[in-house]
């Protein structure tokens, strides 16, 4: 048997920060700062390796060599402490936690005051000359070993504390005396031989076995799997057991405890950051019963621990310099001081806010205690979206009345608003709206540009709100089911709760918090130290970065972001203006072709216009431009009398009218006429686009700017899509560019999003200057799922570890990245020259850009307030490839 | 240069019948008639590979060497005959013809009478003694060669033809006399001069080499490639130029033409079937101006050939007895008499009708004449259908008033009927109508079931009307565009017909046709020939053929046929009766899981006596049980006082229950909550389904018989899907066999229709004991098509080549067929013993069948009436699969 247990105390460890997996987190960072020296209570850690033999062996015995590993690890700490574990006089006593290789919080079980039983607690008692303290102990250690260990229901002990309670007429724990507790003790005992059918164990080593195989069940308990499932962590790594000598914060008023980071986790500044409480123990200071102290000194304060203790201050500071030093990054420690004496309990890699991981990794760069490449690979990609959104005030009281998806983040607060129509007006009167639809469609855009923020009731994360919300870069929180919308009435009710359009709330759109009232918000921060880490990663990075814009202002935003070009420019946003809608409308509803290319040459124009900007805005750099892609209905109104009415604008029949609305509804849109498969029933459609862009290029060149449109032509499921529809766009581009007599270098090429297009990419490939992978449609045809509908199982499926994550938000690599590798490999083999490209939401997802990285694209494109977050993915990707090239080197 | 021209003549070719890709199907016939000593009037082919080089050479010359090959072959036709090409006395006449490798009639071009000038036609005048004849046929020449050579439009000609006529007071082409003709022949050569800008050439060899040219040319007409896109035919086969000499059969009375089949093409009985017309040219024939006269005496005749031409009859029949001796199969003939000289023109395979193609099948085999192998070979898999269905008697005048697709098979009449329930009543007074509605849903199914046909505006081939209408063998068009349905006003409109409940229709379900008025039918026809073909399939083939059956009646029906199981039973289809749809609608609007399986033990009974019917009527044969696949949406009913009935009857508020069918109300209900994902949010459903299989099929057990299950989890995409609805559904199965102590084997299984389920097959290959191929979703979602609203543009994609064929009717075997090899490579190669079968429509679409075969699946599985179409196909596909070993062996 190899070795089952790590011992740590007085300056050497078995163990070291290195061995998380075996020692789990907990376990490897004792091992570690006992090895720096630092005070630690000794113990020892019974490795991860034994819980999974446990479990081998049918988990009702623990495994063999365990007890006597144990005993003489136990010796050894008596030894250091002078205490003997059972002793009558100076009883040692030992803290049972579990530590898996990743934090658990609160899934997995623990026992404190181990070692306590009728004969140590009198020597306790009078070792402490605190009889109290000490009946106290060993009653909140049976209620807590009865619980866990022998699963005795925790009420029944409550019941017994609030009679005793009621009896002594007070509702204060504090209140009751050390005889009330020792009568307490004896009702306790009583319980748990009830309720166990067994005595509560006297022998102290009966104790620990019985801990040490309750702390390895509790790795099995339902809701351990279930996060497990969710997080996609492996069964069979099983958790470490800690078993640390006790000590007390609570003793008296030598005694303290407290909690700190080594920087202010908050801002990122140097400063050590931390709170305690006198006379106290952990739970102490986060349960929040009494108020916790500072422990540096500062103005208006005179109860520091710098203040109150100031040797022991100037000892933890050491300890911190020494710690920082060591793990060269912002950390999270916790300590106890017991008679004036310092000792670490925990120590670990503090979390800390988006502009806080930003500044404090530049700052480690400045102070040469990092390299550029870790300060790089330390942020984490999301937290940049912090520093690009409003955040609410963290100090505001806030009454959260719904809670939806986080789709598109950042906080405002607004007016309610029913319909578009409702939220321009209000725009243009100078009023701050949400908009607050069921869900929007593409005849919103016009009030979810006037609106601050928009909130639906139905819908996904990628659902049109969500997609086109972030794209503009306006809070959204979607899909929120409690919310009942009665438009017509004017009111919102949410549970019991009814707003009307006067009333104001505030959305969270990174947490998916909808808030009652109007909230005070932080202004986002851009400063130095991120401009300073963007450098940095685009140094490491190969993958390019382009943006999904529509407007010369989205293109501007994403270019100071860092973008690299456009990868999607969707034509359609541009159709919904006022003026333009009328001429979408009327070629929609033409009967011939010669209607319909009237209608198109009253497109024209704004189309040049919107290209004109968005040209100008991205010179040097290439913009992907989408022909039209959603079906025609998108465009129609739908109420009877909004169809009325546009009758009577168009000078068509009513009853015409509601007969093309209705012929052109379908069961299914998003497998319907969409796509390239309007523009080959419609090829006019196509052609006036494909002039509109090379016009507006020539144009811009004309005007001393180096325009770079790429045509893409969506939705292609057949190579003959793509021949049919490049030969009309080349046709009309070159007549253009003989019109205009410019030179412009364009490409034609595709979007990959139907599967059947990834397992023909060969074919098509033939055909195409580059592909762009729409990986939204590609998982919703390649899972079957309707993210407008998913919305009914999907949650469950991630929640029940169906998936390992929503597939809309992270690529579902096993499935569609399978197709997307195909279809690279089949045309790259077909075409060498073939410029592979990711215009889905995922291409501002983290470990969707590792995928892209890894499966060779050459660029991502996303939302503009997500570039910063693929930047920055992309130099981790590229660092975690020369990683593992060098690791495998 | 290799060989360009090929002579035919005098007993002996240069070609022969294999030569067809050289020398198109109509030269290489007549090449191998030639060689059969068979009277052919000698000429020369020119191969498809000039042609292929005359193209190649910039399509404006004759290949170098052509005009000397020509002109020696012309020299032997020559020596032949007695005449000569030119000659003022006894002219040489040619007709030069297109023939390409396969038939694309009507597609290209011909010219007749070649050889004819102002010179030939005087001797040609002299030499028949018939003036008139010789100008008409000059005339005609004219035209042709200006029309087809010189591009000259044909009104022209026609409008100075008219011209003549009114100047002569008549309508008849034949009231011309020489002189006019004379005269027209005058006016033509002008107006060719005028159109063509030259003079039409006198030259014999002018004329010969133009024509070449031009039937070259043809090649590449507009309709030629359109024609070649639809049918996948290859542009760079070519086509061959047959010059044949002409013979007359319109020079007197002992002259004649006629068409003839070897045997009679309706029947197959074995009689030969001919028609002829004294002094006659083979248009007139087909033109139908006069009517032809059989060939074969028969009562009440007396005009046959047999009477008429008793020697030249004589002649025929030796020669016909030569033809099928040689080629072993009915024929198609053409012959001209030429003062009283049997000429045979053309011989190919005649077409005849799927009753007469397995009669002389079966009756050559009898007659030694062919094998088995051959007889199962030559049956097209598709015309076997004719035989299941009745027909609208091929005599009946019929009156189309609209067209649609061509949904399930057969002929009927009835009255119209435009709701379910309108259906059901008729058929309880014993009236016969067809339903017609815009489109059905599961909801219309009782209505289905009680109407005779079926007719539906929108949908597809594989819309839910096709599907069930098939699964019934109920004759159903849908897709009926021209249909406008007032279901409200009790109406429908086509055009400007107006049709009400007491009119009838008869639908053509083979043709799609929509005829006014009750029509009479011919009935079905299983005879012995059909049995004895079947049971020569049975010993070829290796795929095995199940049925997709919902009902006992059904599972019979397909076993008479063949069937060897059910491949596909939908439960869903059960859940409509009465009594079911109550407890349904119940289970659907529970809130609560108790509420849930309440409605759920409502259910069961019904659901246990459905499968006990299937499992006693396929005893011995497995029956696989598709658990609940559609969107719950799907039973509610959808409009306003339905909604409110629904309430009531469930004790449900009004709002409640609208805001519930709201609530279930998805955008794209095809990617929505259907399919296992309703198994996985309410296991309790698939558990009582469960319960209902496997219990009905202990009692089926112990009432003798031998059921086999097949349990089918729907819409995997995630193999942990099917790893919890698999437990879901083995733990209640065990507790089923438990209870009933009974010994049952049961497989669980999945359909794999999911795009990302074939991709990663491997994974669920682990959980599942079978696939079964459910290639309707499959392609809806590899392709992102909607089956119900492709409509819009499919058809284009058809018609415009975009697509080889509908992929809902014949497997896309290059898209959507890889993604089933992944699936069968990835599955097989992960689980040795999966069973691998396809239940979608594909299952009875030979070519379909073919890929499955060769793609090693172990069945498919098909509606009733498809499965001798299916295994017939299946015997094809081994047979071609066997021929192809040989061939490479």
């Amino acid at each position: 048997m190899s070795q089952q247990v790590y011992f740590f105390g007085e300056g050497r460890a078995d163990g070291n920060a290195e061995m998380r997996n075996l020692l789990g987190g907990k376990g490897a960072n004792l091992a570690e700062m006992t090895n720096l020296g630092l005070p630690v209570p000794p113990g020892f850690t019974i490795g991860t390796d034994v819980c999974t033999s446990y479990y081998d062996q049918g988990g009702d015995h623990l495994p063999e060599g365990l007890e006597e590993a144990c005993r003489t690890a136990v010796a050894r700490v008596e030894k250091i402490l002078g205490h003997r574990f059972g002793d009558r006089e100076h009883p040692l006593l030992f803290s049972v936690r579990s530590g898996a290789r990743v934090s658990m919080p609160g899934m997995m079980d623990t026992v404190l005051n181990l070692g306590l039983n009728d004969e140590t607690v009198e020597g306790m008692a009078s070792a402490t000359g605190n009889p109290r303290f000490a009946y106290d102990s060993y009653r909140r250690f049976i209620q807590m070993f009865g619980n866990v260990v022998l699963d005795v229901d925790g009420a029944r002990f409550e019941h017994a504390l609030d009679a005793m309670k009621a009896a002594r007429g007070t509702t204060q724990d504090t209140d009751l005396e050390a005889d009330d507790l020792r009568e307490l003790i004896g009702q306790y005992k009583a319980i748990v031989r009830e309720e166990a059918g067994r005595d509560f164990p006297q022998d102290p080593w009966q104790q620990l076995w019985d801990a040490v195989m309750a702390v390895f069940r509790s790795w099995n308990n339902d809701r351990a799997i279930h996060y497990r499932a969710m997080h996609g962590y492996a069964d069979e790594w099983g958790t470490a057991v800690n078993v640390q000598s006790m000590v007390f914060g609570n003793m008296g008023d030598d005694c303290a405890t407290g909690v700190a980071f080594t920087r202010d986790p908050s801002t990122g500044e140097n400063l050590f950051y931390g709170e305690y409480l006198i006379n106290a123990q952990g739970e102490d200071v986060v349960a929040g019963v009494r108020t916790p102290r500072p422990v540096r000194a500062q103005a208006g304060v005179d109860d520091s621990l710098e203040q109150v203790m100031p040797e022991v201050y100037a000892e933890l500071m050491q300890v911190v310099e020494k710690l920082e030093d060591h793990y060269r990054d912002m950390l999270d420690l916790e300590f106890t001081i017991q008679n004036n004496k310092l000792w670490m309990l925990q120590v670990r890699t503090g979390k800390r806010t988006g502009v806080a991981a930003v500044r404090i990794a530049v700052e480690m760069v400045e102070e040469d205690a990092i390299d550029t490449r870790t300060a790089v690979s330390r942020v984490e990609p999301e937290q940049l979206d912090q520093l690009l959104h409003p955040m609410i005030d963290p100090k505001a009281k806030v009454q959260v009345v719904a809670e939806g998806l986080p789709a598109s983040p950042g906080a405002v607060s607004g007016a309610i608003a029913f319909t578009a129509e409702e939220a321009v007006q209000a725009r243009a009167e100078g009023r701050d709206v949400l908009l607050v639809r069921r869900e929007t469609s593409p005849e919103d855009i016009a009030g979810m540009e006037a609106a601050v923020g928009i909130l639906t009731q139905r819908g996904g994360m990628t659902s049109h709100a969500a997609v086109v919300a972030r794209g503009m870069g306006k809070c959204c929180v979607a899909g929120c089911g409690q919310l009942q919308i009665d438009e017509a009435g004017g009111s919102l009710k949410i549970g019991d709760r009814i707003y009307t359009r006067n009333d104001h709330l505030t959305l969270n759109g990174s947490t998916g918090q909808v808030i009652e009232g109007e909230v005070p918000t932080l202004p986002p921060s851009l400063d130095d130290n991120f401009r300073k880490l963007m450098e940095w990663a685009n140094e490491f990075r190969s993958l390019n970065v382009r943006t999904n814009a529509d407007t010369p202002a989205d293109s501007e935003l994403a270019r100071s972001f860092g973008a690299e070009g456009i990868g999607l420019c969707r034509t359609e946003h541009m159709f919904f203006g006022e003026e333009r809608i009328a001429a979408v409308r009327e070629m929609i509803v033409s009967r011939t072709e010669d209607q319909r290319e009237k209608a198109l040459a009253k497109l024209l124009p704004f189309q040049m216009e919107d290209f004109e900007g968005i040209f100008t805005a991205m010179t040097g750099l290439p913009v992907t431009v989408r022909l039209l892609d959603p079906p025609l209905h998108e465009f129609l109104p739908h109420d009877a009398a909004e169809i009325d009415r546009l009758a009577m604008e168009l000078g068509v029949e009513k009853s015409e009218m509601h007969a093309i609305v209705e012929s052109l509804a379908e069961f299914n849109p998003m497998l319907g006429h969409r796509g390239c498969r309007l523009g080959v029933t419609y090829p006019e459609i196509y052609s006036m686009q494909a002039e509109a862009i090379i016009r507006a290029a020539c144009r811009v060149k004309k005007a001393g700017h180096d325009p770079r449109p790429e045509i893409m032509i969506p939705l292609v499921g057949i190579d003959n899509e793509l021949d049919r529809m490049r030969a009309v766009v080349q046709a009309k581009a070159e007549q253009i560019l003989a019109e205009e007599g410019v030179k412009v270098d364009y490409l034609v090429g595709t979007m990959i999003e139907i599967p059947r297009a990834c397992v023909t990419a060969d074919e098509i490939a033939k055909k195409a200057d580059f592909f762009s992978f729409g990986t939204n449609d590609l998982t919703q045809m390649g899972f079957g799922f309707s993210r407008d509908d998913a919305g009914s199982f999907l949650p469950s499926y991630v929640s029940g570890g169906i998936l390992p994550s929503d597939p809309f938000q992270s690529l579902d690599q096993n499935g569609i990245g399978k197709l997307i590798e195909m279809a690279i490999e089949l045309g790259r083999a077909e075409n060498a020259h073939l410029h592979l490209g990711v215009c889905g939401e995922h291409g501002g997802d983290p470990d969707s850009v590792h995928f892209f990285h890894r499966a060779g694209l050459d660029y991502v494109s996303c939302s503009p307030y997500r570039v910063p977050i693929a930047i920055l993915a992309a130099a981790q990707a590229a660092l975690a490839d020369s990683a593992s090239a060098v690791a495998t080197a």
